[in-house]
């Protein structure tokens, strides 16, 4: 469209101002190139001021233009007015420095099965392979060596970053962004005994169905399902090396920072957020809108809306009430034993 | 054989119980196309019963026939019985639903030295690399990007998933399993003084040895030795994103679920289970059959057939009962101010 | 240079001695071409011994040759005497057992930019992917299968192992180490609200910056700055599975252990150590010199030089009196009961 600026070309503040729906400001006619911190910008880059307490930085910041609120006063320098600045910062961020997108089309060293399905205007990068009745939608970008399994699905608009594997017929809906390394449809952890002492596997006939919008962290996995399937739903956000165990089931926008680990078949409700490096047992159910501590254990079921903390897992009152309390626990032995030796005077 | 179905195909109640070693009752000549949960089954499919509780669900049924326990009664309808139903279930899975095998050879675009030997029944996909020395057995599977380093032994029936790294001449045994993404005979984190104030890496001459029928979750890493090896015992099962440190010993048939951290130089014993999150401390003893609770911290020996929880490690007993008193310590608190009070009003 | 033995060929001693600049003892023609622990030594090898303790283990190998302390008797046989034996040793090794090194240039199979520049000097394995852009400096090694995103830079004398994804124009200094599976440059977990009950994700303009003698362990994952750079100082060891979150300022010299995650945007000083699995919330400064025990849960600053233990962090001396402490409470509880009755008993 003539109304939105070409990509990664110098741009108008007016012109940005229009593509971002944004009123502008001073000299409308500035040329802006980049982005960058407030402290750090330079001529031709565009910065953002969220708050009165950075308007002296304002003042002496080179750059060429502030995304800020709409009321804080900028000294006549050319700005856009937003009510949320840093949000439409990263906005205005997309449309200077956009990420560079390859050219549709399927890289000469990559391996498509003939009976594979991949959009004309997807971007397939070099040493991909994309297995028997797999199928690319349209738009979608594989970036280098991308492993596309046998029956795999992948939707419209979806970002799929280097070396992710995707197996076991894993079905990816639109829009939805995975990091490098990710591995999707690796085998549950689930055995049963070989009558000789060992452990044989069960045999998994399961899949992964990724909702849209999702975004998937580097190197994080998530098994496929035994019988049923592993399900994240829309607007899922996983972080970085999570672990999601089979016949799990994420309800739609659930937040999962880095490191969890979720055991088999637990189901987790719309919103609920996940902390960092906590863990979750097999079964268990998590209610909607749940919060998950940081380095919590979970090994029961946690209220809709219920927040816990601690391993293992206790409300986040109990949690904090305890912890007060195990501070003042060396004093308490001492204040007993003073107790004690005064009964032993009284005797 | 002509007593097995070829799987995949549609397979008659009849030869399934043969192929099983099953009895089958009711309408043997039922044709089973597929499987699925009791409540989830179309007309073809195989479902399983394992208990009574869930009869009436069987009533209600589609499937065509179910794999339950010998005393059940299923109303006459096709069935097998077995003192294992699940496990019964999921064999015949593998038969109705089995995985898709590539054929044996190496793809044209796979990179194979020449003096690495590959078994002709074995499979090599695309964009594999094989270096000088390494060997691959007989019907061994290396899924697509895999990296076989140089020296690298792989032995017969191995399935190795896509983009696993294997180096620094690692000996797998045979049936050994590798999820997608696994790195074997990454350099240890093994560092000495450089006399400047920083580090320097010591050079790594050890191995990495895995035995027979052990299988290893997508993303995991497992260090080579420094000096000595680093050894996974026979039949272990290694979850995702678990991490072995370097010269680490284990026993046979190791259970080490997801996410698990075992430092430099730990020994864990036979039939040792090590649950999700547990971070093991390097040079410790964990003896056979012993048992480590989620998230437990292990900075010391653990006895044979010992159960520790907790970070740091407690025995079962004295973790169960330290959080029972924790929970009543801030209630304890008030009830030492009340003594005090009482002996101040004695006073 | 003449001085120096060619690595992988068998040396004598005096060259050894020479080329480590030791002092041989004993027959210093005596000819090594391995090395291995002392009781597992064959004749060819060298060993080690570092203490007295070692002595009747010395005089039952069958080692060719021994690097040991200044003073500690040998019996007259072939030595090396060196104030630091471990590691003079492994400075052996590396000649006598030296890692294949790949010879320089680019591997047919490897896709590269035209508008990228490698050294001369450099090995670029099979089925690696360089982006436009992107640098590789004098004598670095990238091994199979490792993708270069566009505008990345890697120093001299890196070496980048299998399967690592590189991206978002990161930077990487001179002798830099890269274990398989590493991701740099993933997105980090920064999201805004869509105005729809969703996330969306923050456009990233920032990189990664890795200073010199830096390793990371395998499949660990540095992500990209959101606006200025993530960046990891010069000297730091991080191990296998460890997460580096956006905007992440580590020092010189810090030492990272195995699945410790740090979330967005903290600082760490020069030498400060992270043991195995602790996990550090946004934002926070950790000083120079500070330790955090393994499994520590830091939400808060921690001073420079100090050491912190414990979910949540406390100061590791409290950490170890509250730890002493719980283990009394059970008895605790007994006694205020006793007391209580006592106090009944008088009333």
């Amino acid at each position: 469209m003539s109304d939105t600026p070409a990509p990664g070309s110098p741009v108008r503040l007016a012109d940005l101002a229009k593509a971002l729906g944004l009123e502008a400001e001073g000299d409308a006619e500035v040329v802006l190139r980049g982005v960058a911190p407030i402290a750090e910008a330079e001529p031709g880059d565009l910065t953002f001021l969220r708050s009165a307490a950075f308007v002296k930085d304002w003042a002496s910041s080179r750059a060429s233009a502030v995304v800020t609120l709409p009321d804080l006063d900028v000294g006549g320098r050319p700005a856009l007015r937003s009510d949320d600045p840093s949000r439409d910062f990263y906005r205005a961020a997309a449309i200077l420095v956009p990420e560079p997108r390859p050219r549709p089309g399927v890289h000469p060293t990559a391996v498509v099965h003939p009976e594979a399905e991949v959009d004309a205007s997807a971007a397939v990068g070099p040493q991909c392979s994309i297995g028997a009745g797999a199928r690319i939608g349209a738009r979608s970008l594989l970036h280098d060596g991308v492993m596309v399994g046998a029956g795999v699905r992948i939707g419209d608009d979806c970002e799929i970053h280097g070396r992710v594997v995707l197996r076991a017929a894993a079905t990816l809906g639109d829009r939805v962004t995975l990091q490098p390394g990710v591995v999707i449809g690796g085998e549950g952890f689930g055995y049963v005994g070989d009558g000789e002492g060992g452990l044989r596997r069960v045999h998994n006939v399961g899949s992964v169905i990724v909702g849209d919008d999702v975004e998937v962290g580097a190197n994080s996995t998530i098994d496929r399902g035994t019988l049923g399937h592993t399900r994240i739903g829309r607007g899922c956000k996983l972080d970085n090396l999570v672990q999601i165990g089979h016949n799990c089931v994420l309800g739609d926008h659930v937040v999962v920072v880095a490191q969890v680990g979720i055991a088999g078949s637990t189901r987790v409700g719309d919103r609920a957020v996940l902390m960092g490096q906590a863990g979750i047992a097999g079964h268990v159910q998590i209610g909607a809108g749940a919060f998950v501590g940081p380095m919590t254990g979970v090994h029961k079921d946690v209220a809709p809306g219920e927040r816990v903390l601690g391993a293992p897992q206790r409300s986040e009152r109990t949690f904090h009430k305890e912890s007060a309390a195990l501070k003042r626990l060396p004093e308490l032995l001492r204040r007993v034993r003073r107790l004690e030796t005064a009964g032993e005077r009284d005797e």
